[in-house]
């Protein structure tokens, strides 16, 4: 059965250590509620072999720890940034790295833009909305899912476009 | 047939005239070469009774000139955008009004951050790249244009609930 589904922000602020950890109960105070946050969080925890991240700006804590997790369970992960951004308070790009995620970020003038994710190299979420608190809570955002192998496979074909132009070596 | 198709960008400097009035020779001194830009605006161009734009920021002339072109067939154009931009210098929102065409915006905190075009509500283009000169000449964007009616459909009820959400009576 295909995929395809759009997910629509921006979403309250609740609880999303049950996405990470199912199955364990969580006390903290805040609402354990479900929302399309939980929901892309769910799509990134399916990846079995790799993750590769093409994202403009990545400050979310909840989204962070999705991706150590996988990381830490052996799936390789990849990630593309904006060089602007990368650096700005809040980023969880030094912190991936420091656990040893690949980055690479573009060199040039112009915008690294692009809000996508390939999951297992099948999947691809993609829209308007960059890995940041306020673009879950405050913005008004979208997020595309399909596992469509026309549409996947050009964006596995940009991914890896960027990465080699991205190469520092 | 099923349209299922990635647009990429940057996409380097060229005429559009040519998707406006197609078959009328342009003697413009630009290059006259086919790109993504050009797929986006012939795109644009088979709308027959409806457009839908929910776009973040509205700079492009090109764009612009399609969009109106549109109008003037007799096309419903409905604009959603950020309230914060529309004002900006090189914003097309204010010619877009003055020709007639609906638009309305975000009233609160949170930007309208959405970039997405309902075409006769049958087909979605959604992704990174808002309607700028800088977006689609410099940075790199990803847009994903699809028809499928569950995809669709999703993007149709964001429309219509920003728009009564967003009416200024
Ligand atoms: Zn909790
Ligand atoms: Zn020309």
């Amino acid at each position: 059965k295909s995929v395809k589904e759009v997910l629509f922000f921006p979403v309250s602020l609740s609880c999303t250590e049950g996405v990470l950890n199912p199955g364990v109960p969580c006390l903290c105070p805040l609402p354990h509620t479900d929302s399309d946050l939980h929901r892309l969080m769910r799509r990134l925890m399916e990846a079995r072999r790799s993750l590769e991240l093409c994202i403009f700006t990545f400050s979310s804590p909840p989204l962070a720890r999705a991706v150590l997790l996988l990381h830490s369970r052996g799936v390789r992960v990849r990630v593309i940034t904006d060089s602007d951004y990368m650096a700005t308070v809040g980023s969880q790009i030094g912190a991936l790295r420091k656990a040893g995620v690949e980055v690479r970020h573009n060199q040039s003038s112009g915008l690294m833009h692009h809000k996508f994710v390939l999951i297992d190299k099948t999947l691809v979420i993609t829209g308007s909305m960059n890995w940041t608190m306020q673009a879950i809570q405050t913005n008004k955002e979208n997020l595309l899912i399909t596992d469509d192998k026309v549409l996947v496979s050009a964006y596995v074909k940009e991914f890896e476009e960027l990465w080699n132009e991205y190469d520092p070596a």
